[in-house]
């Protein structure tokens, strides 16, 4: 029994590493490029007319190996594949496919071309990239979160004041929040909203403007954090490269130094005292 | 009578304490919370017609216990509580709900929500992001008067060369200001605003082309005061942080080689005078 | 006749004194001001109408105090007065008020209230900001000139490909090099300019979309540069300090370790030779 | 045989030297901005009709010379000069003129305008700034790959979801591909594409809100990435610039320590052994 489950932990191990190796990364990256260009290809009508049969089988072909590869890596790594990150994505990815997509559940036809995305999961050098975004989020945390109770705070007054005299743009607090979110893009926020607004209430500009200014500042800020976090963890790469670089750092003139004094001392003791 | 005062200011300091503890503080936050959900769903007609009263009742009692707080506080401090920032914050927000909001302050009402905004000054770390939002104001207060010196000029232009033909936009000294304001937005500012100006005016363009990259400097200027500001502090610190840690700084040095020189004078003196 | 013009030039220097003194400047400073007020309270036809001459008369009186001002300046710098940049400024900037404004120079009565930003000349602290912002542009001047031939060839193709189909975007030069400007700063581009244009020139995006991903990559590296000189400053202001402030710099190490060795070197004269 | 080879190469030298002197130099940047002014004129059919003849005329001389010019470098560097990029760029730019621009090259016409880009390859300053801002594409290669996949799968998803309903928007990968590229410069995004699109699909905003937050946050980030690379640089730049004039480094300190120590060594043989 004991060996049995030796045998079969060395065969998961051989199992996840032939997963690793990169030729098999290749085959599945090509598998997803091809994959891309087919769910790409079914947008177009005039190709659906011609190749359509021959895009399915292929589309059904492709998610088939992926299915199988999913697959594999379970049986390699276990249940333990859903609690890294990239290996909960990719199944998430695959899942969203088999889901047979009709009725209410139509809208999930068109998510399967999220499978594309996986491309992130098998490129080391986007993986970087998406990691290292990921990495500047929770450093934004508490401005979203302020940023959140703002627009929080502005879309029930907005509701309130313009809610019955504009229902399609302040109706309910859902339509506030995303009317409040294009003005803070400043997009069409004066000749599409503020100017009409302003023919009903001349006095709406005494919260608009002081909202754009706000949101826009706030906006700015979060930038900031993001800029100050990558040079700061640029200076932190550099320092820690200098530190093992040079070999001549204030600490070693000083055990030089040190050296030196315990050596003049020695030479004292050699001297004869003076009579 | 010494004695009263002195077990005054005890029972003070006690109350004051009581009303710091996290307890406390994190059934007011609760409280906060609850009251921002019933005021986001008071502006829902169809919930208001079915809960109304309940939610009313439930919006006196929360601003009841914000009222019996706040009066704590006063009786704990006294009035410097008004002294303290988030302390005056904490009553307007609070005294806003108590104005009877009817006739021409009916839109006070609408500010009642603004005491959600209570969150940011007891929740610790939304607290210092908005200090420190705060902080980086004086240092962009120069360039702010110099552009509210340029928009208050461009605006008087603007008024008595387009007023009279473009009364909508130009009309007034506020109108033009907040035409300006849109146009440094870049809101429609060609397409809704200069190119109707320029049928009639056909060299306005002179005039709006250089207050656009006038403004927008001065805007990305702003932007890089608070920038370079921001990472000036971030070296500060950082430079701080290294001089606690690096235990060889150039002054060690140098003393270590002052008491070696001195060590070297006294050897000298030690040895016999050459003859 | 020496004596004369000695005494001439004592006079002048004890006049130049005199206008630097800071309550003429106050004075001056407060004509501005309330110069600034007249010129708003002057757009706004109702007050006209009531206290028009009033105001007329106050703004004559004022700018003759200008004029005295600047004949004071010229009498104590001579032409040199011109040759100063800010001296320059002030001098057109009240010139402009002398001009007859009548016939096609009417104009230039709305360029009076530019005596305002006599303001900027006068408080030091815009005065610096000024400084600082121009000396931020020479460092902008090759960006802008390389901006500026991209600009050049994309509205000559622009005129070429699309004047003749739509005359009031790209009739002339002028109107594409207008148009482009707006495109550039993304206002309408879409909607308003590329979805018509394309509906007669489908491949127009391969103009557009290159031209705006160009120049908005421009615009971005133009912000850079701006950012990178404004930090670097910041450093070198940030060193500088540093150096004048530490007392124990690499340097100073040097000298005292170059001491130290030549303090050993008379050490050894000092001993008898080993035999 | 051997002593034409020579001979000839001896010529090829002299013939690139002459190319490159001043002189010439300034002749062909005049060249290229009479040129430039030409090709101005040449788009205002009143100046056509009057001197439309000479223009031409002039346009073909001066293209003539260009043709001479580039022939001449051929001779002096042969097909080496379509390895150096900036050889390529003229060769390139030169060639689209000699193309006979009528039937469907007919837009080559409006190319002709190109050649005045010569200029970025033959002013020094303005080759630096070009190289300086081609120099940070590479940088910003693997958030552009990042962003070009994102666009690719939210234009499927588009198609699919909207394609039908909005022909003109969404019709096909292409037309998704550019409303998305507008939706993301933030133009008419809301009032323009996704208020229509919400009354036909009413959670069309949980498509598109999110979109507008990847695409400006990875922006962000790629606008970030060229700054730090910016200031990384200008910190290179400074440190060699450092290290080159500081006559007093941390190893210059070292080695005189070590020199120090060595004649303490020397000085401790030279005395007597203590006995």
């Amino acid at each position: 029994m004991n060996t049995t489950l030796e045998l079969n932990a060395h065969w998961r191990e051989r199992l996840a590493a032939w997963l690793e190796r990169p030729r098999f990364q290749y085959f599945i990256t090509a598998l997803i490029l091809i994959n891309a260009v087919i769910l790409g290809l079914e947008t177009a009508p005039s190709v659906m007319q011609r190749w359509g049969g021959m895009l399915r089988l292929l589309d059904h072909l492709i998610l088939g190996c992926f299915v199988i590869e999913i697959g594999l890596r379970f049986i390699a790594h276990g249940w333990r594949l859903l609690r890294d990150p990239w290996g909960l994505f990719d199944t998430l990815v695959i899942a969203i496919a088999l889901v047979p997509a009709s009725g209410p559940l139509a809208v999930l036809r068109a998510l399967r071309v999220l499978r594309v995305l996986r491309l992130i999961s098998i490129v080391p050098s986007m993986k970087v990239v998406v990691q290292s975004l990921l990495s500047s989020l929770p450093g934004m945390g508490s401005i979203v979160a302020l940023l959140g109770l703002i627009f929080y705070v502005a879309a029930v007054i907005a509701t309130q004041l313009f809610g019955e005299a504009f229902p399609e743009w302040f109706g309910t607090l859902g339509d506030s929040l995303y009317t409040l979110f294009q003005v803070m893009t400043l997009e069409s926020w004066s000749m599409g909203i503020v100017r009409p607004v302003m023919e009903e209430f001349p006095y709406a500009w005494l919260y608009f403007i002081p909202f754009i200014l706000i949101a826009t500042f706030m906006m700015l800020n979060l930038f900031i954090a993001v800029i100050v976090d990558a040079i700061q963890h640029q200076r932190e790469a550099n320092t820690a490269a200098d530190a093992a670089a040079e070999p001549a750092s204030p600490q070693a003139l000083l055990s030089e130094l040190q050296a030196l004094r315990s050596e003049l001392q020695e030479l004292r003791k050699q001297l004869p005292p003076r009579d």
